[in-house]
């Protein structure tokens, strides 16, 4: 892969070096070590330099000059992807929009804004709150990801549940293509049937496309009020079934998140329970939101009723902040609680929300035959799980065979359910080798015609989404 | 545009013969004048033969053949398009998917349905709904368009309001290239981070990319009960505030419908009018939906209290079905009203939502402009309204240059307020040479390339959404 690539000479260097000045462009190598990782494994692709516009047009010139050049250039966010995609593994240039950090505007009578790729996910959420505003889509790492990575992923969390994930809330995007040609895909309007829909394809094609450097984005009125229900379940198949009936009868939550008994199990090992939840077979963690506290309230006892019918424990209920807080925790924790435990590899399943008992069963035996330890948590409203697999303390090289072989095992079970190869974290560079257990051939010939359409130098975010043939 | 195309000499009407059997293939001349038209205007360009496809294959083996001899093919729904998106400009065949009429299946537990591109929405709506679901998408045509066609053109209608556009509802399309190919996007989840978001680029595409045969969709529980509240206003300036703050205090209704003075007029004109909607300036529909009566009854108050204070009459409020229905007359006769006064063109106009009233203005100076009568209503919770200009009196040659030219004005007004060409109805055939107001030169030119990787011959509805050069 690399090999078709031209390395970055010192005229190469130099005429980046006059595009991006002294604060832009960094050869030493702690930077090359930095944006050589991103939260995917123990991955390390350090690339020859990193570029960091500051502008729009500095990220067009830089493209410009690699086209010209032939230059493999990687585009990163903040490197909390968990799927590779901001590795530079063609080496070249690792170009960060970390410096397009500016909100443009936000306008509160319309319930917009428009923000630069490099603004940091929890600020924006943060300044548009201020206004009475919210921006809905929630990553786990949203206090430090960017914008960038959110819409190359489209990216969610718990609140994709009813909000949807990042897509539902862009109308507009401001990119740079591997050319150096700067579009604007889209418009600032809630409906919009004009030409191609570049922008719902740009969003979620991991930075292989184009180089978003701005995004317009639809916002919602905040909701004055929310309410935490955490309910407890004797067995698996109850949980599965509360999640199917809670929405059926039309609770529309703001959250649905499942913890099985292996997960209830880790965060026990770093927090303490709350009584309820210790050996319990599942956990189901449902927040509502909306204008009246009074009524959700209502929607929670009813809520209840449902799950007691269906063999649920007896749900703690949290109204005020603190205390709802004190129950978030819990899910919360798991990150942590894994990674207490074990080094570990995370399958972002995903399946028809009705298979999602028989997902976890499927987790469990794609673990249990290679001889380890499956924990399973995330979004049950979506259906949507993180399958972690525990290294424990197997010897790195059996672990890795194991580890390929269960996932492997595992995705062809998620297929057979209905699912696929990810709900929000993407191909990148570690999943796009089973990428043909998804995607047929006719379908993955015509994405890459539409990949070429876009970069003909094949020079934007080279070795990504695309199996090695 | 025709030239490049090969026409049906009678070896290939043989072959198509042979593909689609007597019941699938028509040339006869009533067939060629019927599927020469659909609801644009006055348009007609007959097709030399028409397609009738029964099966995806048999899509595919037609297709197969057309690129193989150069033929031109235009895609067809029911044929209630309103930019002409339908049209064979082209001649060579018309291939309707009519008789692709299955829903394979409906999932109540997973809140999902398939179904051909030949369903008639307003069927699938019926269908969907005797097991308790709810299919969003309700465009005017409901009982007669197709799905096809809403996939073609994004369509949307009242309830896009609270409920968004008809991508919001697709998971998977199983789709025809125009090489003759089957492909396969996405997937059957609420989340899907697995590859290009091909599924979202050819909703929207208007046909021009591939030939869409059957789409996974995404089903809602269907809300427990509606309530409909008709508000008058003395002046526009005071609805398109109430339309602002109705959003920003979060009411979140399923409908927002506004028609400003001479739509009232037009309705006053074919049918009584409720006396508090006589002389007013602009009414507003508000439809709101959800699982318990006395909260809708509560929501509506604080709305009624609302609006007040802006300046509005007093609201008329319907809790039954029948009543609801009558106040939704006003709204719906207006198409029937527009017809009856007058020949007309009809805008499909989109800008933010707080520029509505600058909107409404922008139509009456164009139409004025012009020495013609704009009709304004539609959907103002997303900022679409449809714009009817009147041909009145007008001989047809002066009628269509003053007609083009008020459209142009209409559209150039449309732009600096921040919209777009298009909110629900494409740009098909009859806005094609308006694109570039709307789409600067890269990206116009990228969607080119974008359609070249799906249709490189060229070959799938010729002649629409790009302007001729």
């Amino acid at each position: 892969m690399t090999s078709t690539f031209h390395p970055i000479d010192p005229a190469a260097l130099e005429r980046l070096h006059a595009i991006l000045g002294e604060e832009g462009l960094r050869t030493d190598e702690p930077a090359r070590q930095r944006y050589g990782r991103d939260e995917t494994e123990d991955l390390h692709f350090p690339p020859q330099a990193v570029a960091l516009p500051a502008t729009p047009d500095q990220v067009a010139a830089v493209m410009r000059l690699a086209s010209e050049l032939r230059l493999a250039v990687t585009p990163r966010g903040a490197g909390t992807g968990l799927s590779g995609g901001a590795l530079p593994v063609a080496g070249g240039i690792c170009l960060s929009v970390e410096r397009l950090d500016k909100i443009r505007w936000i306008d509160r009578r319309d319930l917009s804004c428009e923000a630069e790729a490099g603004v940091i996910t929890g600020h924006l959420q943060r300044q548009v709150e201020e206004q009475g505003l919210f921006y809905p889509p929630d990553p786990a790492s949203g206090d430090t990801c960017l914008l960038a990575g959110n819409l190359a992923e489209d990216s969610a969390g718990p609140h994709s549940c009813k909000y949807g994930t990042t897509r539902r809330y862009v109308l507009s995007l401001e990119a740079v293509l591997p050319s150096g040609e700067l579009i604007r895909t889209g418009a600032r309007t809630r409906k919009d049937a004009t030409g191609y829909n570049l922008t719902q394809l740009l969003v979620g094609s991991e930075g292989t496309l184009a180089i978003i450097t701005a995004a317009t984005l639809r916002l919602l009125p905040k909701p004055a009020t929310t309410l935490v229900l955490v309910i407890p379940f004797p067995a698996l198949d109850a949980a599965a079934a509360a999640v199917e009936e809670i929405f059926l009868a039309g609770f529309d939550p703001a959250t649905c998140e499942l913890m099985e008994a292996e997960a209830l199990r880790a965060v026990g090992e770093v927090m303490v329970l709350p009584p309820g939840l210790v050996d319990q077979e599942a956990m189901l963690l449902v927040e509502l939101d909306g204008e009246v506290a009074d009524e959700l309230l209502e929607r929670a006892a009813a809520i209840a009723d449902l799950v007691e019918s269906l063999g649920a424990g007896e749900p703690l209920v949290a109204q005020d902040a603190a205390e709802q807080r004190r129950l978030w925790e819990v899910r919360s924790k798991i990150g942590e609680a894994v990674k207490h435990r074990s080094v570990y590899k995370e399958a972002d399943t995903v399946v028809p929300r009705k298979a999602l008992a028989d997902l976890v069963r499927a987790a469990r035996r794609a673990a249990a035959d290679h001889g380890l330890t499956a924990i399973c948590y995330g979004h049950a409203g979506d259906g949507n799980l993180h399958v972690n697999l525990l290294r424990g303390e197997l010897p790195l090289e059996e672990w890795a065979s194991r580890r390929d072989a269960a996932e492997e095992q595992l995705f062809r079970a998620v297929i057979d359910l209905g699912g696929t190869l990810s709900g929000e974290h993407g191909i990148g560079w570690s999943q796009k080798q089973l990428l043909p257990l998804a995607i047929d051939p006719p379908t993955l010939a015509l994405m890459r015609q539409v990949k070429k359409a876009f970069d003909p130098l094949g020079i934007l975010n080279p070795g990504k989404i695309f199996p090695d043939s």
